[in-house]
């Protein structure tokens, strides 16, 4: 039976597809951190939609809240007219979010998707300061739109433009050249020289972990010295923070705790708090009010199920002990995959990331894509990142509980130990 | 109590909103093609999500489905993994619409917005052909994201870039110069000689009749020789059927008539059926096979909702009355418009469009607006379109009744001698 | 001997040479409208390498002005620094040429080369519009660096640059569509309707007649409408008379029977008189003083050499006979090849051109080709251009007496004569 | 007398003209390394025409061979046609300097500058990689089209295209951030980590010792490093000698002593010899091959005057003596400008540069630039380098005599004692 729904998207969907093809079976349930095959087999779910499922699948209150809205003949489309559920959620964002954390940013809604935001957060950025170029970092992934995919780093996903990406000089991000330098005084060195071949920019844009470009994690005080530097220059600070916001990283904007306010945050995948489609840009107010109405726009920026859910999921946020619980979690992930490597030397393994975004870096060619395969078959959901798969991803939902979480974490042991054998590495305990 | 709310939106909402600027209320329901705000004012729809909602709102049968799908914990979010709900969707997609009019196009879901679908379909005209250069026509609208803005002609959307706008030389509209001329015999000229300056493009793109530009209908017979020139040069053809198709101008696609076969298809809006974000790019299979998986990507590609919701909207093409009953009531339509531009003179109207996608053009500055305007203060829900607003835009449900319909068109003529008495035209009828 | 020599260059020179392969011989001599081979053969020179050579070879005023000036150890080389040499130059220029035509263009040397003049054009209408795109006409070239390759139509030069080239909308020229509309009420629709995809551009770039695109004219009504549209439009107008001018037309600017005054000039080729690299851009007062000092540079911008003989050959200019001459024997070309299109109808002749530029089309493949090959054999060195190499191409120098221009134009017949028996085509006169 | 003709330049040059602005004077005779101006006062000239005039003003050997040709009536201007002094030139081209070096080069005659000879170098690397981006370095100059210009680091040079400069990622020139790390290091890490945004270019181009750019000198090490990661990359190396070439820095080709064999090699100022117009573009056998006849071309690229003059030049390298002539005055120039910068600290001087191609940088601001205005009062003509002007720069003719040398150095330091007094800069030695 399997065979044939499959047969189905084999013969109909684009050969596009691509996480059909490491996860080749039927999904028809999920609850929570878990998912159902149609043959009734059971997986952890360790990739969370690519942190757009932080509060998991299908979460009681806010089902419950969308189930109510769509039997009452609520407003499902509206384009940006007004309707009650966005009302609702833009004060329950001011009174839960923004307020407490003195952010004052405009709330834009610039269509449903990532690469939307970042697309108007380039486009606000270019309008504000006169600037066309923009400075992305090594590694970055902002999205397939062209605008997006100009300051994204993958070559792959660059080539597949088709044509010139332009307007964005990429400069090394944290650690990039690996050596005592700061990259960022490189970078500097680039803006103080006006011979350098780099314009001063209309502004900035990275993400403080890296979720595809594998799971990087920049230093809190390199945060801080590019958001010095950018006031220094009079350019603009843009957070991607469509992955690493809303809780994945430990706190709601992962930029929190180094102390920095960007002009600009982009947010997407898990604002929505249910996995439906939905995207805010935030702008500092005095970039906001140089827009001309509908310079930027699109059919879907008020998907009004989704204002529901995100007001519901915000509700979180309103007791400070959830923070908390991501943070404590988090410690135990980073002891368990630190073990993981210490016990497995075959695997060459280097701890990666931050919060409920880390994983493991593998020196071994394939090791990292054989984990994630084995755990597949194991029942667990994990994907891969970096520029050749080298890194396998944990990505639970932030409000998973302590059994759960070490369900899962026993799988991904079990998994690297089946891609040793597999590959036929050394088993061999290191010093012995 | 409604400024309440509307303070919400003024004080947090970016200033780029648009649309709440003109309809100034909030909307708490919807059913078919009705709405109401939160005063109870009801709305007759003539909008319809900008053609997201061409089944109306909140349609009895999907809605049904939707809420048993999320009550049984069905998957919402699923990237490009396979689920039973998007499995259901290929399958009947295949069956009601492409097998039938004998298509076999790839489905491909780029994520869930017509830009996003555009952008798709971009990338894969120029990997297929290894050339830059895609030809856009005046006064068409693709998208907001850089690479659907590139083939976009609106002045003001293309300076919102911040960035020239690159590799899509414009070519003129069916009409566009008002002489006896084909504009294709122009645009021939400039692929024929070596040295025009324009190289053999990828593709060319275009909306069979221009929602944004202006309603601009173009003829079937200069759709059936652009597809001719396309073949003679080796040059993809693709039609943005996002705002035209699905039912809006009286076919499933509204390039059937022309009968003409492009490689590449956007659909958008309304194939989700409900309103919720949603997006489909068909593609020649040869084409498709092209693809490197994750090429493009997207977090949103696997809308789950929306794939049950378009599944049963589908339902309404099974029955070859359907398409009847639009093309019997846009008559209705056109006969009403008619006949409101003769008896209306001071208006200097002249009738656009085709289908369910119909407006009236006014040589009088300012005039459609001041209609557009009036109708929502007599409880009818309108947009403008065209580089200087100057057509006012119906745009009902197709599945709207006769008496819904009329009703609607009553509104529109009041809106009319409204704005006529506000403008203080000439009321005297032509020849008197 | 022959063969020696011209295997060194076979052996040593780079494959992209071309004329070479024209004319095989090795040049040792030359003077006024003839030249002589290592072998001692004498052509007569039709070509003036392509419009450099418009007083003929090694003219003995100038020459004897240059020799005294190097004799006597004059300045040589001095980037921009004054020279009396310079200063002499300039004061003629006035002298003759601005002031007897009211006009009162600043005088730039922007480096010795045609294209480096129309790069420096770009430069400063873009600077004084702050806009950057720069309309061109098909079949029109500026030249080969990047900046003037994009204003350039040829497809296989504009492939030669390895980049897309952006930036240079590219518009009708006269006659291009070919049918009773103006062209330019093409290209006004395009700058009157906002949603065209074209910007008001900077400036427009044309050549009154196109060298390289194949010998087309426009019409003086044309540039004057065209010149129109530029001051309605706020559009600067650039005209190139790097081939064109310096009387290869009839008078000193090609463009004086238009009665425009183009607010920039591009003069390169036969303004040094000798056929010395030298160029000049004349630009209207009010966009010169926006140049800042050495924004546009470049080593060889001082050429003495050719300061001293371009004074020297203004001096044909101080007699209004000259410019007489020039159209009386303009008459005589258009005649003799009026007569030849009638006496050879094999070939398919059509007349094209104007003054000392003009030529024949035909239309029958590779036959253009084919006489320029014949009258080499028989002593006479004649270029093709156009897109297929359809046109024979006629620059004799404009101070030949009549007897030098009856001799070539025999010679020209007689290579028709050999071209129509090469290619077997029907001898018979029309109506036989 | 002087203000009569300056005034001439005044009113009719455009105000893009520069170094008539350092030096206010008309120039009126020059031999050797003097010149004079109009009132008969004599300047030591440690310009050279930006290193066009690497032999002195109008050498005698030059000037009677020039005289005999141009007496004789041998070809002028011959495009790309054979004439016998363009053969001579090649043989002897060949004879001196290819072959002793064991390299077979194409030679290209691009148009008769060297940013010509760039965009022909650019042109052919990118047609030979099917690459659109050329890596350069800080701080490059590499000429004003559009081409060259986008591999140039000047800023203010990069504004005056008018349009954004693409295709040109800009990687740190030799010492460019100061630290210990190699600049090397860091731009091979783009090279290999595929998420870099920096695609594998076509080429990358640069200057052994930049001299617009603040004669900063790259050390041979760094060259042969380049030239191994270009090797290991596929990447074709282009060294733009244009103003470091034809022994400026002691050898015939500056990059000779680094042992490396660059793909491209572009040649112009001083290889005319005399001063006139002229560029060689020498290009390996096998990128040359894939010319297309004419594709790229110009109407100067046979200056025959200059291909005499070249020829004549070349006779300087058949004694090995002159080469090492130039190295042992080199030294007597370091020495000096060492001495200088140890005798007057007050200057806070840097010595920088390699050969006769050598300078002062001074952090004083302003300080270089008053040297050379006091330098000219005092009788000698010597320009400034840098981004901020803050290097003196040293150019005399490479066959200067001791005496000339020696003349000049001690106006120098006069110059400097005058600057320092002129500033009330500190005149106590160091020390003290």
């Amino acid at each position: 039976m399997n065979n044939e729904k499959l047969n189905v998207i084999e013969e109909l969907e684009s050969s596009v597809r691509s996480y059909v093809r490491s996860f080749p079976t039927v999904f028809t349930k999920a609850r929570g951190h878990k998912m159902w095959d149609e043959n009734g087999k059971e997986y952890i779910d360790f990739f969370s939609g690519a942190g757009a499922l932080n509060y998991g699948h299908n979460e009681p209150n806010m089902k419950k809240r969308l189930v109510e809205y769509i039997l009452d003949d609520g407003i499902t489309h509206s384009l940006d007219m007004a309707s009650d559920a966005k009302v609702e959620f833009l004060e329950k964002f001011n009174d839960v979010i923004l307020k407490p954390r003195e952010m004052n940013y405009k709330v834009m809604f610039p269509g449903p998707t990532g690469t939307n935001s970042v697309e108007s957060a380039l486009k606000i950025a270019r309008k504000a300061t006169g600037r066309t170029d923009v400075i992305s970092f090594t590694n970055g992934f902002h999205g397939m739109t062209i605008g997006s995919l100009s300051v994204t780093g993958n070559s792959m996903k660059r080539q597949g433009a088709g044509i010139p990406l332009q307007y964005s000089p990429t400069m090394p991000y944290d650690d990039f050249v690996g050596s005592e330098d700061d990259t960022l005084d490189y970078l500097e060195r680039f803006l103080e020289d006006n011979g350098s071949g780099v314009s001063i920019p209309a502004a900035m844009i990275f993400e403080t972990v890296q979720g595809e470009g594998g799971i990087n994690a920049a230093r809190f005080e390199w945060m801080k010295k590019l958001s010095d530097i950018c006031e220094r220059w009079g350019i603009l600070l843009i957070v991607d923070d469509v992955q690493a916001g809303v809780g994945r990283t430990g706190t709601f904007f992962s930029f929190e705790p180094a102390g920095i306010k960007p002009d600009i945050v982009c947010l997407s995948k898990s604002i929505g708090g249910y996995g439906s489609p939905f995207a805010l840009t935030l702008i500092d107010p005095k970039l906001d009010e140089l827009w001309v109405p509908g310079e930027h726009n699109g059919t879907f920026r008020g998907n009004n199920h989704a204002f529901v859910t995100a007001a519901e999921s915000l509700k979180y946020w309103e007791d400070p002990k959830f923070e908390k619980s991501i943070q404590t979690k988090s410690e135990l992930i980073t002891k368990r995959l630190e073990k993981l490597i210490q016990d497995y030397p075959a695997m060459k393994g280097h701890l990666k990331g931050r919060g409920f975004m880390q994983g493991v870096s593998s020196d071994v060619d394939g090791f990292s894509e054989k984990v994630a395969e084995k755990a597949f078959c194991h029942g667990l959901i994990m994907e891969t990142a970096g520029g050749h798969d080298e890194v396998f991803k944990l990505f639970p939902p932030i409000n998973i509980d302590e059994e759960g979480l070490t369900a899962g974490l026993d799988l991904i042991e079990k998994a690297v130990q089946s891609a040793i054998t597999a590959m036929e590495l050394d088993k061999t305990p290191v010093g012995q």
